[in-house]
């Protein structure tokens, strides 16, 4: 038995760890490798040859790392390209030279898109020595195939338990203080995570990217809500856009007297717009930045689950020494004994291509989703895992491409 | 026995309702008043006579109502001023027709003077048939005397695990990219919240207002750290501010083409400064906004536990008929047997006056806190309480104040 290598790509999730934590154990437990190697920042450290060896990771060590976001390995946005061969080569040549079976490759898009391009380079060369693994991770939930993406469940309930409690807080004053509040969720192409926010029931109005943006519409419907209840809720994706494809935020960004480019966001920008309508004197905003992918203490279990098991079947998945180019995919079933099955499919089929948010799921006027949509959502967001806490925290575990010295859990 | 009666003031916290929940309970096991009402908004609505019966609370609508963020029985900024003495008098007439012996006041410093103006305008007019007892509650922990304000620990809970998360999530690419974030929190006068970031233990710049913040010293700090390790991660209050006085926030409002005024928080101004100065070009902010004061999921138990407890002995203080113009204070102690001790102040020591994080807790060059600061804060973060979850979601009583129809928790 040779090693395998395990690295992580893209932005990174609340629960994109729990893969890596499902691969190290399932090794442990049924041994497929004689040794689970850790690859430093994606395809970028693996050409460098920068691993950290995780055959013998402890129990301990095993279940915070399923509970520290971000990419315990760390990521890179390095895209292996088919027109540089010689990249390819590169890695083909560093696999042999450590003995390394099989790649796992946990990310979302490009990731599969790397995945695909090194199985079609080994097919084309007739390689047959070394298998490459998809494991999916995007909080976006734009990949099409698979019935679910770890990291949007934990996204979702982080996003939705924080609508409902600053709701809960932009209403604390009487009808005679008009206040309006606006929430902005990453999402450039797709409306899963503003969606998400449906969840809560408080949502007045959603704006995602899948509807053009009209901004005369959008004043009207916020008229309209604030003379019923002088409170409005909105939730906005960062990539809202009007119908010639322009985003809302550009309206925002602006260049400075230092000729320095300011970056504004969609929620800037439709405060902006209330506010010169004369809609509502205040108008607070919250971005929820990469605290929505991070988030790890508002983890669902259900996710944290779904991402942990996509690591164990990936491992037992790899004994078929035809099981390459492909990307372990979620089905989802309403059955509290057999809630998700996994299976594989190639990972071409996957890359390169966005899941928009349904748009027979989304209510007419900006209204929000319905009842199918939040049938989707639900189930992703159930559960909470028992989080171990030092001091007051969440434990988590250092980065492994950190200061050797300083690796280790928090405390 | 007569009735008391309960109100909420000023912003909200993650905890202002276990206060509430604490004067409510301990009537039903130890009773001391015929009824036990809340009043609406505050004395805006108590002035319009506007209140709801929690007497007979249920078990299970009290332990959710502990963990519902915001206030139950909604807020106002209405301060009843004494040049009005009309609105006195309109005050006394409603205790006495409704039979009314204590008011309970929940809030901060403006709540407290409110509390203190009402005890001395009886004391004044011979009135000894009326109490008004103040219950700290700020998540800007500024008041003096209490050794804590419940609401600040929970602030700081989320404060210090958000910036352990999105400080995770920063460093997660490799060192040629070169990163900055900065989290805004809230804190106009203190920099209590921002301080708590330093919980985390990775916060590399420490923006207070009670520092006075100087561009060039601070662009230094930042270029020296980027040097170092190619991020930065920092935290800056809302209440930053030059020598002069001038919030950091403001060369950031601007009015724009339609001559509205547009607000810009302390963060995008640092943010501008970093860009304007080329020193990074990536700068992600995040302004934690009403969030920090109402993530109830992330509540801290010993902050539930304060609040709560802070209601029990306010309730049992009010046997005595010359218990009125109080505050109830905290005593904190190293003892996990006994971690609090409640005593009653008069609220006019309270009043008015903002305690600022001391400045022997500051490092130099906006190097964050000393350990004395982190031995303070530390205990207050501790303990997570057993949150009751509906759909995946913490479960909250829907505001008093609201269609009454709507009222219950939200199942």
């Amino acid at each position: 038995m040779g090693k395998c290598l395990i690295a992580q790509s893209g932005g990174p999730t609340a629960v994109i760890n729990a893969t890596l934590a499902g691969i190290v154990k399932a090794n442990q437990e049924n041994p497929v490798y004689d040794a689970v190697w850790g690859g430093l920042h994606g395809i970028e450290g693996i050409l460098q040859e920068h691993f950290v060896d995780l055959t013998n990771m402890g129990e301990e060590e095993n279940l915070i790392l399923r509970q520290t976001p971000s990419s315990a390995l760390g990521a890179c946005r390095y895209k292996l390209r088919r027109s540089d061969p010689d990249a390819f080569k590169e890695v083909f040549r560093i696999l042999d030279k450590y003995e390394i079976d099989t790649l796992f490759y946990i990310g979302g898009n490009d990731s599969m898109d790397t995945v695909a391009a090194l199985a079609a380079y080994a097919a084309k060369h007739g390689i047959s020595n070394h298998r490459f693994i998809g494991c999916p991770k995007t909080v976006d939930n734009d990949l099409v195939v698979t019935d679910l993406c770890p990291g949007f469940g934990s996204a979702a309930k982080y996003i939705a338990t924080t609508a409902q409690q600053t709701w809960l807080d932009l209403n604390v004053y009487p009808n005679s203080r008009k206040e309006i509040f606006i929430l902005e969720t990453m999402g450039r192409d797709a409306g899963w995570l503003a969606a998400s926010s449906c969840l809560s029931g408080i949502v007045d109005i959603l704006i995602v990217p899948e509807v053009p943006f009209d901004r005369e519409d959008f004043l009207n419907r916020v008229k309209v809500i604030m003379e019923q209840k002088s409170k409005c809720y909105i939730v906005v994706s960062e990539g809202a856009r009007y119908s010639d494809g322009t985003y809302v935020s550009a309206g925002e960004t602006r260049i400075d007297a230092f000729g320095t480019v300011v970056l504004g966001g969609a929620a800037n920008a439709l405060q902006q717009m209330i506010l010169e309508a004369g809609v509502s004197q205040r108008c607070r905003v919250m971005d929820l930045s990469s605290a929505q992918r991070s988030a790890a203490s508002e983890q669902s279990l259900f996710d944290v689950e779904a991402s942990y098991n996509i690591g164990v079947h990936a491992h037992e998945l790899s004994r078929d020494p035809s099981f390459t180019g492909r990307m372990i995919a979620v089905k989802r079933y309403d059955d509290e004994d057999k809630p998700m099955e996994f299976f594989g499919i190639e990972a071409e089929k996957v890359s390169n291509i966005v899941r928009n948010f349904p748009l027979e799921w989304l209510r007419e006027d900006y209204a929000g989703v319905t009842g199918e949509a939040i049938a989707y959502m639900r189930p992703l967001i159930q559960g909470t895992p028992d989080i171990i806490i030092i001091d007051g925290l969440p434990a988590y575990v250092l980065p492994y491409y950190g200061d050797p010295k300083l690796s280790g859990v928090n405390k």
